[in-house]
């Protein structure tokens, strides 16, 4: 690093429980001159309220936060993965120069700024790679430094004392809109995030578990369990309540699949 | 909870680094009476030496620490899975003995008890497995309550300053033994723990990425990132010479995928 570079850190924060904080994510919130907050629509509220909080908590210097508004991403139900793919990379893009201005203006040479990553960088955030496209597109020289965080997967597995895993076997994330298209037939089982539109409804029940999770850590958190045949009504029940209580959700889940071979329609 | 049963608490302390700790896991560790050091053969004295770490560094009051053996368990290399199921099972049986008798005798009713888990208990970790088991052999009315953690995967991912998953995509966790079972034509990348013979040798390098890391935020932390072609004999040297200078290795990586049909032989 060499003086005149900007430092960037990019803090997990865990995905709802303020406890949920390592102590190194609060050294480096300790370290930070400047806070960037990205507010996403709807979510932004709740969101930046658990950075604000964390800040007030952990940061005794009255610290500076630039606060600024998320370039929104035309949300389409179940585009083709072109479409999708194509979308995120527009989107990106304006994200990347709403950063590249952030950085640039409110952050001088040598200085540390600092943003608060919800859950773990390192699963389905874009933080990182927005800062990526930042450092090719505007030569700045940056460094950047990541804290992990406690993802929600961790989180779900946690409150239902839980392994993701089963002995010796393997297990997949991803995203709802990419479910059917994991195979399971290895005997591994499966977290779904980031779900829209009730994937799990899509999976024969026949033989799988599902562990469910909203607001995992917060004071709305919600938990249910069971085959996923007799629950899978339940749960999205209570995800279209919370959904139009909250005017948002945000919720994880595991499928064990336990039969040899999960039917998927 | 009755006040007659005896409360369990499962914290995760990340996987290498002491500052990953969380700051619900420090609250924890100061409301447990006794602590379950629980070893492991030649990993044994490092791994214990972080938790002594932990506890002289976190926990004010001179706390109770009970350090058993853990029961051994016959490796045998490249085993077929039912052999190695039946391995695991048996050594999971004996270590429910142990745990009992643990929690039985050193443990008063009404009091905490706490196991310090490496990384994250949701991941590849047995102790919930093993005290589930002794609440079903044993009849013993046990509170488990699990504190999640850092995972060694998460720490890998931030410091390679990288996301596991691609935008959109899968991302796979296995341990090594599965490596060539997981299907990756989803476009997914893959995580890999527990990999006693260089499963990632036994991978098509073409198109693929690796971000390997060993003794992740320790001290003796090596990282290497490449096309897999070019880096795997660098990665296999290096992983033979520190298990040979530290008496063991623990290490984890990323395949990243990025051909559209990665070939496995
Ligand atoms: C953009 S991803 C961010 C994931 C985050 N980086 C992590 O490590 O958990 C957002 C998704 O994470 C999951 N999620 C995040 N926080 C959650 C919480 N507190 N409870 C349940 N799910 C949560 C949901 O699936 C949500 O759609
Ligand atoms: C029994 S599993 C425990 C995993 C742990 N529960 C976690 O969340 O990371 C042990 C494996 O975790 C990985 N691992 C744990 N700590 C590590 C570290 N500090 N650096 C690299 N890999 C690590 C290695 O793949 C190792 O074989």
């Amino acid at each position: 690093m060499t003086t005149d570079s900007r430092r960037i850190l990019v803090i997990g924060i865990g995905a709802g429980d303020p406890d949920h904080l390592t102590l190194a994510a609060v050294k480096a919130m300790r370290r930070s001159d400047v806070f960037f907050f990205v507010g996403k629509g709807t979510e932004k509220a709740s969101l930046i309220d658990l950075r604000r909080y964390l800040l007030d908590e952990h940061v005794p210097n009255p610290c500076r936060v630039v606060e600024v508004d998320d370039p929104r991403r035309d949300r389409v139900r179940r585009q083709d993965t072109a479409t999708y793919l194509a979308a995120v990379a527009d989107w990106r893009g304006r994200r990347a120069e709403v950063y590249e201005l952030l950085i640039r203006d409110e952050l001088s040479p040598g200085d540390t700024g600092a943003f608060l990553v919800w859950g773990d960088p390192g699963l389905y955030d874009g933080t990182l790679g927005i800062l990526a496209d930042v450092q090719q597109r505007s030569g700045m020289a940056i460094d950047v430094d990541v804290i992990p965080g406690i993802s929600s997967a961790s989180a779900l597995a946690a409150r239902h004392g839980i392994t993701l895993n089963r002995v010796g076997g393997p297990v997949h994330f991803t995203p709802g809109r990419r479910l059917t298209e994991i195979c399971p037939n290895d005997g591994g089982d499966v977290v779904v995030l980031l779900d829209a539109d009730d994937a799990f409804t899509r999976i024969h029940g026949d033989g799988v578990w599902i562990y469910w999770g909203a607001y995992l850590g917060t004071p709305h958190e919600l938990l249910v369990s069971g085959a996923l045949d007799e629950v899978a009504d339940r749960i999205r029940r209570l995800r279209a309540e919370a959904r139009a209580r909250h005017g948002w959700i945000m919720d994880t889940y595991l499928l064990r699949i336990t039969a040899p071979h999960a039917d998927q329609r």
